[in-house]
């Protein structure tokens, strides 16, 4: 069976989760290296997942890099997945077209539309596959509704509706400006846009506020956001995130169209219910990495086969670049107070 | 046992229904009249409410007027239940006080802040009881949510929701400017403010179209619409509707809070769940008459016993004023694309 | 408006239940007299259901009787309302009958056939109206179900199951022998006959101990039951209680049929649900006026039509006779350790 | 890393399933033969898993072997899953536990006590891991629930119901006699001892019947049937099978203690629910193998495990037996239409 060998650029929370997603849970595919500039960070989980992940006999130990270089120079590489920080997303996806590797990149692919396009215009100019990590598609409940409305049951959409709010417990000085928008509610943007296919967010209005941390307020640190987006085809968004719920890791998704609506999420960690003094107890889920187990999981054997295949990814850049232009219009409109246009590309636009 | 006599103004849709409310769902109220200045409208109503609703031998049946001041003259009529069309409530519940009549209104008690406060400022100066047909409070899920709210389980509130979607059929010319948030979501703006107790809206964004009639968009109806709400404690509120839901009735509310999160409504009509061919199949409310009818009744028992008992009615022509004060700075977002400021009434503004 | 009057003899728990329903929630009802033995009882209730139940001038106060002669010849009386323990049952309803008072008792009729018989015949030879106390019936979730099965949904019946849990608290020394039977299973040996219409229980199995009280297994108690019925169709039900669930009051029912599957009763108190620290947590109903009040009140407003209208009623001797039996032969599958047959009524056994 | 070589034996549905498991979803496993008699079934069935299951290099591909004794003799097959026909079970585990083999096998163990007695003792003698197919215990639900019970939330067990529907499509002539019990209730005979730890069943009535397919009833097929089971804690237990629900497979439990209820199993297929005119549909699972995916795989791994480690298997061959003296008695109550006695294994029978 063909396997394909990947690099794995990031060891940090989300890197470790597709490294051992990379080596453990996909047959087909084999992480060949992992890649980190902090010193030993690759080579701890290199070796934690080389020992422990892939079966026996497999050849090579996963390798280690602290220069990404040496990924982009590595010949038995074909692609790589990027978990590092948000800001070298760009930067790295660029180098990697350029070496000739495909890519899986965390979102946001950018923090700016002109990177964004950079990216997308590079790996376009290698012919590398580009695929972004919204993961919320692959997740049972989300595919469904989409295959509700590919049906047509749903109908015109005309109300929809994301959410994500984070278990907390985050450090509020870490948290760099405008997370909220780039890194949180990017997810549901994105989740937006494919319940509404085919439309475009065109305008976007913001509240946002410290209000898990309101000694952060006058430092910048927004927590809590509701953001609604207007598009093209009259329906209209609504994008809620919030860095702390006391109950765990919570996702849902709503779409109300001409033929009913199609809701997702429900929180529950098991089918299991408690019945006792206090009432009926079920379990929620507690965070990210478990919720979407199965879709963090999907999305990379999605990428593999993408790879082995040749074939489109289901996840585009361009779909990044949608998400993006929303969350920068988003953040605009808190800065302005107003509501903030939706920068669209421009066709005609060049490629670098 | 003691028994308030009520006289119902209006027969319509929702008349009809606080008519029979009266008549034969409350053995503590009694139904004098009906009055309705379409003519034979309130003698066709009180005559079948007097033939099969109230107990006999209770003496008079059910009176009808086509002029509302019989009611103000009627010596035996302690109360009324105002369900006329919304832009004459301001000035019957100014007349009913003058008329030292107890006042039960259906929202909005006016369709301006001015005439909000001189209905107010009305029942004040006669010492009247005035209550607002805020029936959501007196809902089961709502109620319950408010007194976890009140016993802190869910701590500040951060993020609220409320939405309303009818069941559709609607007539679109016969939709009054601004229905859509003087009717409707008002009742989703009172929900915020009940799950969000002490504090005061201070701004408002909308967005809005003719989305389930998209032929009248350009005559200016507004059938969806969202609008997002800036409390003064930070709380960010959403409040939703739409005119038309393929699957019925549907309310629905949350609050997320420092402490947890509370949602009330669900939909389903009755607990029966079928499996068979097609997946697991509920049935849906279709109403509000169907969703509501307790509720419904409840404000009326809650009206008719502060009437026998003097006290404090549990909605006030206060929480209507804040309702329709969000309503109007909503209707204003919409006309100036713009976040709108709401009004709050002047403290020194002196009674009339 | 024609109003029945109607006597409630029994001013327990349950009858005080129906004597409220009677006074103050059926408007075409008229509570005229309550009757009980215990010196005192009746007057009491008497005179708290007459100072604030019934309307103001409705003409004589609710009539408080020790002797329950004074009912049979009370020429106002139309109708009773038998709420007394359950071995006066059978011998009221005859003398109801013959007194030709129309009579609503509370199940189970009789503690044996032959005297359920005797009800039977009393009631059919004197004309009078018999409807029996089967409230679930009349529970939105169970009329649903059986509107599904009428309407051919969900096919022939093949397993069908009714739970009865009882919020616990119970007094094991005031525990007649047989009561989970008689009293408690009953309601779910009737809701397997409801739901599977025009079957006949013909084999019986049970088993039954002391787990609740497990110090009374000697001297009889049996608080947990699980009773297997083999229907005439071949469907098979299940009928389970226990005298105590930690978390209240528990009713739930299901059929399974070869078109699918219907599923009865939730147990939550509201809709609304509390996501914190613990996870999601909903209130539970706590008591069976509080998950059934409307069903109560529905099946005395079907008696009080039945008996205005001189139609059937809904539910009647012959369902309450099937039912006994089937509480009957589980008793004595419990006794012989054996499972019993469940005795028919013959055909040919004439009226008294 | 350690990987342990296992062989399949038995290449039909359940087969080919673990097959894959064994080839595609465990990286600590690798599957190293399928021996199946008929001709040609392994060598499809290991070309299939060989070529696209299995990392590339690994080495040898997955061997073919019509004849068992191959699997007895191959030195590097270090276990086996046994998931041939039910009759054979028996027989085969003792030859793996004579070759040394450490023994995944399907339930039920043997179709007799004394069988099933043999492979204990042959897998005891021989010192090799023997676990059993009782996937149920791995799947979320039914872990949580257990885990409640072990922390003492659920009391002690008073009532216990575990049910399994099958979608249906059976072939009647394919069904050997007491299918339902030995191989369908099996499952649910382990989930009531699994939900009431310590206990032992002690008596057991059953009502069984052809409803499913009547034409077949008296060729002696049992498609339908309820068992009750009592425990000596005084538990009482129900199983309830029917081989076709329209709606899909269906597996569910629940159990009430003295401290509360846990309920599992819920059918839905994801998350999402769509609302239409029809009210909320929600997809109901439809295979076992879509409903227990994740539980297959738990037990291969959890058995991998103990193989790699020499731990205990999490599920053993005296549950299987246990399991099965129930299943044989639900049949003898069958037949001779009483309750029966559960076959206690003698503490002083001697090992062989």
């Amino acid at each position: 069976m063909e396997c394909s060998s990947i690099a794995l650029i990031g060891s940090g929370r989300m890197g470790s989760f597709h490294g051992e997603t990379l080596s453990r849970r996909l047959p087909r595919a084999r992480l060949a290296a992992v890649a980190d500039p902090a010193p030993g960070a690759a080579g701890r989980l290199a070796a934690t997942l080389g020992a422990t992940g892939q079966p026996a006999g497999l050849g090579d130990a996963v390798r280690a890099y602290t220069d990404v270089a040496e990924v982009w120079a590595d010949p038995e590489i074909e692609a790589v997945v990027i978990a590092a920080p948000a800001r070298f997303h760009a930067e790295l996806i660029v180098a990697a077209a350029r070496a000739g590797k495909h890519v899986f990149c965390e979102k946001p692919t950018a923090l700016t539309l002109a990177d964004a396009d950079r990216a997308i215009d590079a790996c376009r100019a290698s012919g590398v596959i580009f695929q972004v990590g919204f993961n919320r598609r692959f997740a049972p409940d989300w595919s469904a509704a989409r295959a509700l409305i590919d049906a047509g049951r749903v109908g015109t959409p005309r109300l929809l509706r994301s959410l994500t709010r984070d278990p907390g417990g985050f450090d509020p000085a870490r948290v760099a400006p405008d997370t909220i928008f780039n890194e949180t509610l990017i997810h549901d943007f994105d989740t937006l846009c494919f319940l509404n296919p085919g439309a475009t967010a065109v305008e976007v209005h913001a509240f946002a506020d410290a209000l898990v941390e309101p000694g952060w307020r006058d430092r910048g640190l927004l927590d809590t956001a509701v953001v609604t987006v207007r598009f093209d085809n009259g329906a209209i968004g609504i994008a809620e995130a919030c860095f702390e719920a006391s109950y765990g890791y919570d996702v849902r998704g709503e779409v109300l169209g001409s033929g009913g609506m199609a809701t997702m999420g429900g929180g529950r960690r098991t089918g299991m219910a408690f019945s006792g003094p206090e009432g009926r107890l079920v379990e929620t889920v507690r965070g990210d990495q478990e919720l979407f187990a199965g879709a963090y999981t999907a999305e990379l054997e999605a990428f593999a086969d993408a790879v082995r295949t040749g074939t489109e990814p289901p996840v585009t850049g361009e779909d990044a670049r949608a998400a993006l232009a929303i969350a920068l219009a988003a953040a605009e409109s808190v800065r302005t107070r107003s509501p903030a246009a939706v920068s669209a590309r421009s066709l005609t636009e060049p490629a670098p």
